[in-house]
């Protein structure tokens, strides 16, 4: 059996057990969406973590229940949480969960926050889903098919392919960033370098930033300091919508990476922000 | 009669004058949602003013329309507009219109742009409203009565009171701007000093995040640089909702000011935040 260490090397799961397993996450992503409505708006006592970073009863609430849906459905898979930690890491399939990525929003009312869904096979992002409940969105996508997004108040249930805006020209792009406070001194510098040559920058997003660039309103998100729950389930959705999303030395992302993320609308987009982001992107991270 | 400059003499227009001044902002409003949704997440060419800031068919249409609108129904009352200027400043009567306030978000996808409305009566402003179409929210107030808030996804139609969270602890406040990339050099230190003293410090939320302090959701909203069309309907929106918002020198906000905003949800948060961003304050706008 392969261990998680050989994302290369391992065969693709079926398209069956795919399907099966993607019905699995909107299962796992509407009860999250559930639970996670009843609490948005509502006064939440927030805890400070360890990494300075809020959390609520809602995060945590959310992200246990998640946990015992799959125990009962797949307990020899496992999981990688933000909240509760991890469980079977060498598993076949792991579950990588963020319950309520956008916390900040989450507790000022801003509905940006979503829950974020990877499914890793040995290693391998090979199933992403991005749901922002209170907008209704969800975007979602196992390897080998296309992205689809859906907007549950515009159009209940329907689903739709998504394609990034595929743009090319540095000059023209929309680019997002969820804070300045996320970079390094260094990192920022580069970050400037970059945003000085786009049509538009703008803070704020969080997840939603990413589901705007598979769905072409966003052109380049570019961030610092994520965690393997915040961006392994956009590796698949990007991708699918014909974006690229890799770390700022170009490299794929994976669930050892240092987390800082370029994600674009065209690989010539993307070549070009490293470009501009430059050596000092492949060492910013050390 | 009076000048627009003397906004504490005039006496205010009756109720009855103030509600039928009130169904035609709202009616204003329903018309702006209705074309600013239909241009909303559509390719846009989008236009840089002289001051840097983008421009769209989207933020001159809405504007355009509401002219029209005034021009049938008060023909004599004056109009402030972002993209099409003024008119008649000193009559009795001046609309304050911005068509698409944060259009930033507005051209890649972001739900946080919104229509702001303000009505000054002899320059004073006695009506404000807020209304976020892609959200389905609007905040409105007439002076004198309390702040509205209709959420039309959530509930068409509902209106219900809203209020602050009344906070008056700085170390537990939610704050927000839109960027730091609005503030001068001076300010930025001051806003530095004092985000480092309150729970949470966010950026992005436009317009948004004004509803959201009207609402209890967020503590306060600092910013620098803001034109009349951007803050003078949130004067009246934030006051009936019980919070405070003046310039960074603690006056109150006129045509005139130079758009330096602290808002607060409480006056007791909003004299420790002018406390904190101290004498920078008021020379920062110089």
């Amino acid at each position: 059996m392969s261990t998680a260490s050989s994302p290369v090397s391992a065969p693709l799961p079926s398209e069956a057990e795919l399907q099966a397993l993607m019905s699995c996450a909107h299962d796992l992503a509407d009860l999250a969406r559930g639970l996670s409505l009843q609490w948005f708006g509502q006064p939440l006592t927030v805890d400070i973590k360890a990494d300075d970073s809020p959390v609520t009863l809602a995060d945590r609430g959310v992200e246990a229940a998640l946990r015992e849906h799959l125990a009962g459905r797949h307990p020899r898979h496992g999981i990688l949480g933000e909240e509760h930690g991890r469980e079977r890491l060498d598993a076949e399939y792991v579950w990588v969960i963020d319950p309520i990525d956008g916390t900040r929003s989450f507790i000022s009312g801003l509905p940006l926050w979503g829950t974020l869904l990877a499914l890793l096979h040995h290693g391998r992002p090979v199933l992403g889903l991005v749901d922002v409940p209170a907008l209704g969105e969800r975007w979602s996508r196992a390897l080998g098919g296309p992205t689809r997004h859906r907007n549950d108040h515009r159009a209940p249930g329907r689903q739709d392919l998504c394609r990034t805006s595929g743009l090319t020209e540095l000059s023209r792009a929309r680019l997002y960033a969820t804070s300045p406070d996320i970079f390094s001194a260094a990192q920022f510098e580069a970050f400037q370098r970059l945003t000085a040559q786009v049509a538009m920058r703008r803070y704020g997003g969080d997840c939603y930033a990413y589901g705007l660039l598979a769905s072409g309103q966003v052109d380049l998100v570019v961030e610092a300091g994520l965690q393997p729950y915040d961006y392994l389930s956009m590796v698949t959705v990007i991708e699918g919508a014909g974006g690229v999303i890799t770390d700022w030395a170009g490299q794929p992302l994976t669930m050892h990476s240092e987390g800082d993320v370029v994600a674009a609308a065209s690989p010539e987009l993307h070549r070009l922000a490293l470009g501009v982001l430059g050596v000092l992107g492949v060492l910013a991270g050390t």
